[in-house]
């Protein structure tokens, strides 16, 4: 029977982060990119909470101008945490026209430029200012996949990963976090869709299916299974060929 | 009692690739960044006897003007092989200029950028043209971490991953490869140095002492076990925190 104690939940999560610096460099800052939407709110928080404000650098990375920065700036603001903004738009555009000059960019191939250069962004911010660079998926996108391979699924640790969206918000309203933050309705930021509008089902759906076993209807259980099993690889490490053990 | 039987360990890889895209796109191309010197080169030929050139994508991608670019060009007309040019130049040049303007970017983080830029593109060469995207980091230079974390050390399979550099060599040999390209004297293309010299040992002392157990020198035994713990994380995914299970 699922139940979630959301504050058993931070502080073992606030020790794993605190672990993890301990294990993986006791001096450095967590570096991570915010949006401002619940994931890097609360991602954000959680580390501040472990580490200690001046130990975590919020990054934004507008792509040209992007409505919704102000959310990025509010949580900066709220938190009182480091902060820096890197516009990727020029970088993109570059890389998109010298992809285009010289063959057709598919539609997919353009939707996962983005959050790759947030991730060299990310890196080139931590390696700059002895970082180590915090994952903010949750378990709910990542069961089905939303989210790109060495893009926005890369980091060096990941602490929400296996939080749920019910669970992540749960734990930012614990942490005092601001409700609008935590309610801001996730989105792409490609044609004004939600995440929910290119998932084809909401994520209420989704966390009671995969935490309670309660079933949507029958297709979208489908499309939800589908989704999984496609995706399943991008949260592990490659397949490599080992010829010796 | 080490030794290398050259022709089962080809035949054993090239069916291994096989099994891969049987399983993850039986219709799908192979994607990899071909630099023209041995690992690429090397995966190349054992893609080309797996899948057929027709299905083999080689992208290279020169730096602005990359004085080696002939290697690469000669490996897929050797190969005969459908092949792209990206100029990545421009994209890491604005990336660089964006980062530069808002903060100090250390000599490691730009270090690590044209790799990352680079895996951007092949991802966006296989979302283009139904591909995977072939890894070609060996197992002698990951032992030592000298590979960039979702950068050249990304991929969606990893052929030669297993194999030292003496044994990609005689694979390059028992493929037919031209001598030149086996033999190109790996470089970063960074101030003119060699990965030998910036690791600080020959890859014929790593191999010896990673297959064989022949230890080289006190310090350079100490500086491949140093180097060798502290890289080791990136051969993983990142530790996620679990709360449940």
């Amino acid at each position: 029977m699922y139940s979630f104690d959301v504050k058993d939940a931070t502080e073992k999560c606030v020790n794993w982060i605190r672990d993890f610096f301990k294990e993986n460099g006791p001096d450095c800052n967590a570096v991570l990119g915010v949006s401002g939407g619940k994931d890097s709110s609360v991602a954000a928080a959680l580390l501040v909470r472990a580490l200690g404000k001046e130990r975590v650098i919020g990054v934004m990375m507008p792509e040209g101008i992007q409505p919704d920065i102000d959310y990025s700036k509010e949580l900066c603001s709220f938190l009182d945490i480091p902060n820096i903004t890197i516009n990727v738009g020029s970088t993109i555009a570059k890389l998109k026209e010298e992809l285009s000059e010289n063959m057709d960019l598919s539609r997919q191939a353009a939707v996962n430029i983005p959050p790759r250069v947030r991730m060299a962004v990310l890196y080139a911010v931590a390696a700059s200012n002895n970082g180590r660079v915090c994952n903010t998926c949750n378990y709910s996108e990542d069961y089905v996949g939303y989210a790109t391979r060495y893009g926005d699924g890369a980091g060096d640790f990941g602490p929400i990963s296996g939080f749920t969206v019910d669970e992540i918000k749960k734990i930012g309203y614990y942490l005092g976090l601001p409700e609008k933050l935590i309610e801001k309705v996730p989105s792409d930021g490609l044609c004004g869709k939600t995440d929910e509008d290119n998932l084809g089902f909401t994520y209420k759906e989704l966390d009671l299916y995969i935490r309670e076993g309660i079933e949507p209807p029958k297709e979208t259980k489908e499309r939800i299974d589908r989704l999984h099993k496609l995706n399943l690889f991008k949260l592990s490490y490659m397949p490599i060929f080992k010829y010796f053990e």
